[in-house]
């Protein structure tokens, strides 16, 4: 018999992805990716999961007979137990949408659900940066801050779908701190997100008065900027862009304190775009050290993110893996 | 055969604990309570360890013999993977003591180590406030802000032996936030514990003006000063007591929030005398509520913990009993 093969399904806001992975993580074509239109309504976009699925299968060179578990994981909110995607910001107007006994119906294997965020750091955990850790906890930067944490065989997913929730630790005063888009203040989030990153540095332009060529620049494309062009300048030596770089590692620092003061993981990955730069994973490593408890501090490794976009539909296939390896 | 029994032996800086526990969670007598003398030296300590352990077999009138397995439970620093005490501040001058191994060694008995508030926190999971908790997150408030973890099977004892420290979740700026024990500062640990609501109270005597029964207590005992009567004074309507115990339930609150985040319980137990005010607790809650994810903050549950100090050799004994179980 060869070695088991797992389908994993990663639905995002706009695309969804998904590819046969086989038991040692590796998928087997690159994955299929399909528009979500969740505009279309949730009944169009449980059958173009299940056609993604089948054209994941078809790009491998498979049925879905050779499949032995399906992995889907979707944006909160979300309730995993009852597999059932809520009413998530992202997909509207989705609403209580049953995705796993509708996949399981339709295709009759085995599926599991998932967070997206818990799922990216499964891959990552599996065969990506922390494939040698016993223990991870991902942070991923983007337009907000994702997060998830597997410990050994154990992937974190909370008693309301809500485990690993990192963009939502609170860095800054609730009562003074920036506005999330969760509605509360001083959040993580608010603060370290690629978006967050380019809203603080708005408000210090604006009330920046020495030179600057990120003040240049930004007056130059009609106040259009991005995080890319603030790290660029930032290594450029631009003192502005240097500030904000640093705040934001010093914001992450924190982040990764408290998720070292609750979880004590190996290892922390950050992953996105502004993680790849490694001066500023230093400098993030750097203050974990400074602020954080200094038994753990000393020894938690600090890395990069290795699947990038793939990392939610590699560890969907993985959870899959392990929730049958799990059941016996 | 008759079910198993367990010895759980819980150490602390002052005096250590032992009792035998049965499969149910109950303790066949009440505690045998040994002086630890940390001064003494460690040769002594483990001495007084097995002393302690086997007293407690006679106090439930059996033998070493009848025990399937001993857990022993001790404040950190520590190597629980090691079995080690490592240099605990309360047990000077101790250092790298092998407690795991030589207790093991002495009785040929299977020992499990942990962590004294993990410890704790699995007694009360087990057969305490959280017996029907699915996960539970446990802050116990005393001198210090103790923290443990306990999701389902798993008690997260960390890659490096720091889960669950929550005293060291960050509640305010590590720049200019309260120092704490460890060095920095802004831990939940220098506002929420019973010693830090007592120092708290010191400085915002010293500054206020205007009447207040706490302030004329304060004066005529010689500045003598418990969090018993600062929580007392403010049930009794002090301005100044109120405001304190009010702060104290917003900086536990933003604990409890930080918890949700990373873990998200199905409950959140508090211990220590100043948790046994119900309209305290009620107070931490809606500091949750109002500054936490909105969706699981709306099931959190937030209760008192059942077991008081006998939670750490309760916990202790359940350990050894997991272990055993997951060991097979």
């Amino acid at each position: 018999m060869s070695a088991a093969l797992y389908v994993g399904l990663d639905v995002g806001g706009t695309t969804m992805k998904a590819a046969v992975v086989d038991d040692t993580g590796t998928p087997l074509s690159k994955p299929v990716v399909m528009d979500t239109l969740p505009e279309r309504g949730q009944e169009a976009g449980l059958e173009t999961m299940c056609e993604t699925i089948r054209r994941a299968a078809s790009a491998a060179g498979k049925t879905l007979k050779d499949i032995a578990a399906i992995g889907v994981a979707t944006p909160g909110l979300m309730d995993i137990k009852a597999g059932l995607i809520l009413d998530p910001p992202n997909l509207k107007p989705w609403k209580n949408v049953p995705v796993r006994d509708h996949i399981k119906g339709v295709f009759k294997i085995p599926t599991i659900y998932q967070n997206d965020a818990n799922a990216a750091a499964y891959g990552e955990f599996w065969v990506g940066a922390g494939q040698t850790a016993a223990s991870m906890v991902l942070f991923t930067l983007g337009t907000g801050v994702g997060g998830g944490i597997v410990l050994g065989d154990y992937i974190l997913e909370g008693e309301h779908s809500h485990g690993g929730e990192l963009g939502h630790l609170r860095i800054e005063s609730p009562r003074h701190g920036r506005r999330c888009g969760c509605g509360a203040r001083g959040c993580l989030e608010a603060y370290g997100s690629a978006t967050s990153v380019v809203a603080r540095a708005r408000d210090e332009l604006a009330v920046w008065r020495g030179p600057s060529r990120l003040k240049e620049y930004y007056t130059a494309n009609n106040d259009v900027l991005t995080a890319k062009l603030i790290f660029d300048l930032a290594d450029g030596g631009d003192e502005l862009a240097r500030q904000i770089v640093d705040d934001t590692a010093y914001y992450l620092g924190l982040g990764a304190c408290a998720a070292i003061a609750t979880v004590d993981p190996e290892m922390i990955v950050f992953g996105g775009g502004m993680a790849k730069d490694e001066a500023f994973r230093a400098k993030i490593h750097e203050y974990v050290v400074r602020f954080g408890l200094p038994h753990p501090v000393r020894k938690v490794k600090v890395e990069f993110a290795k699947l990038g976009s793939d990392a939610g539909f590699i560890g969907a296939a993985g959870g899959a893996r392990l929730a049958l390896k799990k059941g016996g």
